[in-house]
């Protein structure tokens, strides 16, 4: 079974128990939903590939860190959907949670997601504690989306909780379930997502659907901090080259460094458009 | 310092974490609203009650376990009063999270609520489960929701994942709590859970503002189950008092178990309304 297929696999046996037939039948549908197809699966992938670098033998407790992680991931997103946010109608490519099985559903299997991926993460208690700090309050994905809430925006501290606290919890708890320390891993992470972000308002801007399958021009649609008319085109492009260079250069010493660093400059590269990178005809 | 007073200071460092300064002030504002002042207090009570009943010298796991439950009990009402929801504009004698905060920051304080629940719990992976299989899909309160948005509900299931799971969490969480086997605690949790939704629905019915400083009429209003209309007013009172009986003989064995009867009964006394209550002027 390849790495990828194995993911899959043990994203749907973690999520499993929660369509038992004694569920009610269109939660246990948006749940499924929620999580399948996934998107690019970044974030699981890079906490493998993290715990891997770090050591051999922790198959389980980095598999429960991924399968946590992306559930969620996908929380956060179909949260993010509702129209009382983004009111996204699309997501991944197909209707987004709340269009497909309605608002109450929508806002119930993000609920059900963040429970179950603690359920996941409960044999290891500083996995759970380090996804937690990543999605909660102050400094988490919540945290983030609050920035939105209020009349000013602090633009460094909205970035880094809406989209850098998560990854550097993939990294953190890749390394958490490895048995290492986890603390010299939380820059990678960190970097690895201000670099996403990036990414992800150039692709905004210039009208590229991405990983996610969401629409474009969102974020000029919604008012929300853009870096692209921060720094303008040239400017963002040449600080998420930076920060791809900072990213290699902050994976600390460990047995499989080599490979992860070409692994994480693959999954960076696959970041920039096509369309935008340079050289492009 | 006094039990109750206790729990409180409790509940605040528990949540303390959440409102550092960093925290968008608007989120760590609603999360504090949302969690105080309470309610009677009823399910984290009941948590070190049990665990008390059990064992000595457990109060720190006995705590956050109490935390953790009343954390979600707090995030399923401000999840639950959302507009898509039952859309109520009171709670615990105020204007609901939604109502004060708007809906954004209700939900983000629901999802915080939940995840801090699980922050608290982390250190306790047996505490976590419990209290997770109480929330989430498929017999948790995420479950007892989503029954409302299916064409027929399963009364029986409804009323367990909705009411009885974090019932049962209490009482197996305390139990784990104090180092002991939660299986046979389960019953007494989910048989007082029957009798609070039995109470919960006379009082709606009757009129009678409960526990919970919320409107009355709710469920006919919103089309939602209710024992008195299924059993009649006698019928359900009758079915109070049995419950009640059978919370009392399902207590297991332990060495608090006379001093847990007497407190237990003096809750559920506390749960029939006086206005309800047989022989009342």
């Amino acid at each position: 079974m390849d790495a990828d297929t194995l993911l899959e696999v043990a994203l749907r046996n973690a999520l499993a128990s929660t369509s038992h037939s004694s569920c009610p039948p269109k939660l246990a549908a948006a749940l499924q939903y929620a999580v399948f197809p996934g998107g690019a699966r970044i974030r699981p992938k890079l906490t493998l590939a993290v715990s891997q670098a770090c050591a051999t033998g922790a198959e389980h407790a980095a598999l429960a860190a991924a399968c946590a992680i992306e559930f969620l991931h996908c929380a956060s997103l179909v949260h993010d959907d509702l129209p009382c946010f983004d009111g996204a109608d699309y997501r991944r490519g197909k209707p987004s949670v709340h269009v497909e099985f309605g608002e109450r559903l929508a806002v119930l299997a993000g609920d059900a997601l963040i429970v179950q991926a603690f359920a996941v993460a409960a044999d290891y208690p500083q996995i759970a504690k380090i996804v937690a700090q990543a999605v909660g309050a102050p400094h988490g994905i919540c945290a983030g989306q609050a920035w939105e809430c209020e009349p000013e925006i602090d633009l460094v501290e909205y970035q880094r909780a809406k989209t850098g606290a998560l990854f550097a919890a993939c990294t953190m708890a890749g390394a958490a379930a490895a048995g290492v320390d986890a603390a010299p891993w939380r820059a990678v992470g960190m970097l690895l997502g201000e670099a996403f972000q990036v990414a992800d308002d150039l692709r905004d801007v210039a009208g590229i659907s991405g990983e996610l399958g969401k629409p474009t021009g969102q974020d000029a649609a919604n008012g929300l901090p853009n870096m692209v008319s921060k720094l303008g085109y040239d400017g963002a492009m040449e600080l998420l080259e930076t920060l791809l260079g900072r990213v290699i250069a902050a994976i600390p010493d460990c047995p499989g460094r080599a490979a992860l660093a070409k692994q994480i400059e693959l999954v960076s590269r696959a970041m920039v458009p096509k369309q935008l990178a340079r050289g492009a005809a």
